[in-house]
């Protein structure tokens, strides 16, 4: 056994504890506290075994996608979680990660770091089935909560109907049968007055 | 599409949510909070993917490992976590935990429920290499942490080298590579005075 390679990977495994010290707006369903992003990756990666069915393709890879959700937030060990509707900060949200993923992926033995990386940026730039699916999943997770917790961020910072609808509609396309859901949910939100017309 | 069938699995996601309040007796490696049960598992996913060459053997299902780790503590929502050390509470834990898996297991449509509970079940006999190498990464972590906070639960609760020896014994079978990982980490935490002789 390679020790130096093992040591690497240990120490990788270390370095990502830190994620469940990043705190995303996301409120738990009990509104005790902000949830992080490491029990919000869990969290997707539940759904992606519990809601597959849903994928917009019979044949999509669900390690793929699994593997996926348990990554994305990686790199807010750097780079921070971006609040969505936080629009100065998304201008340079891009370039902060992949500089983190640099770093982290780069702690990894060479070939496995790159793999990584590369399911990362799948992620990113969603041009696979497994990627829209995970994407899917990862805009649906939040609205569930905050349909749970009386508007949840939404109300906490004013946000519109236009807002979520622009925000969520990944899900038309990687899970479109999860779509109508996501409508309902809007409405019932703009009924309640918890998201503003 | 089956709008109660999908109601259910909803309802679930929404459920699960609990596991994140549930506290385990590790400390986050920055040694700020106690880890709860969400987030621990996603790390042993996590780590499944980067030590998936460390399996007992070179078929071993990755997916079904991760699916394993993803769900193996969700009855702890209703049945608590134990902690390992505590021999009382150990012996109706069993008990507990299959009245949680058939309460949880139960709100979801029957096959898929079926599938979730028989794959616990595996996870919980220890009879497939999935379910050993699992096991393995989920005794392996909490070493880690304690390896990184000055002897963290060991030290807390006053446990004996032997007490550790035993408990980790599973990474022997399930992880034979990472067994020599185990001894060092017990062996440095006696050094050091963190764990008792």
């Amino acid at each position: 056994m390679d020790n130096n390679r093992l040591a690497q990977q240990i120490q990788f495994i270390i370095e990502i504890d830190k994620l469940k010290n990043i705190l995303r707006q996301t409120l738990l369903t009990d509104e005790s506290r902000r949830e992080n992003s490491a029990e919000h990756s869990w969290h997707l990666a539940m759904m992606a075994i519990l809601l597959t069915e849903y994928a917009p393709s019979t044949d999509v890879d669900l390690l793929r996608v699994i593997k996926m959700l348990l990554i994305h937030d990686l790199v807010e060990i750097d780079a921070g979680d971006t609040f969505c509707y936080d629009l100065p900060a998304n201008q340079n949200k891009a370039l902060r990660e992949v500089q983190a993923a640099n770093r982290l992926f780069g702690m990894l033995p060479e070939k496995q770091g790159i793999e990584l990386q590369e399911l990362w940026q799948e992620f990113e730039t969603q041009q696979t089935t497994e990627a829209q699916f995970a994407a899917a999943l990862d805009r649906l997770q939040p609205l569930l909560h905050n349909q749970q917790t009386r508007g949840g961020t939404w109300h906490l910072h004013g946000i519109s109907r236009q807002q979520v609808l622009q925000r969520r509609s990944p899900v038309k396309d990687g899970g479109p049968a999860l779509w109508q859901l996501v409508e309902q949910a809007i409405e019932d939100a703009v009924a309640a007055g918890y998201l503003s017309e």
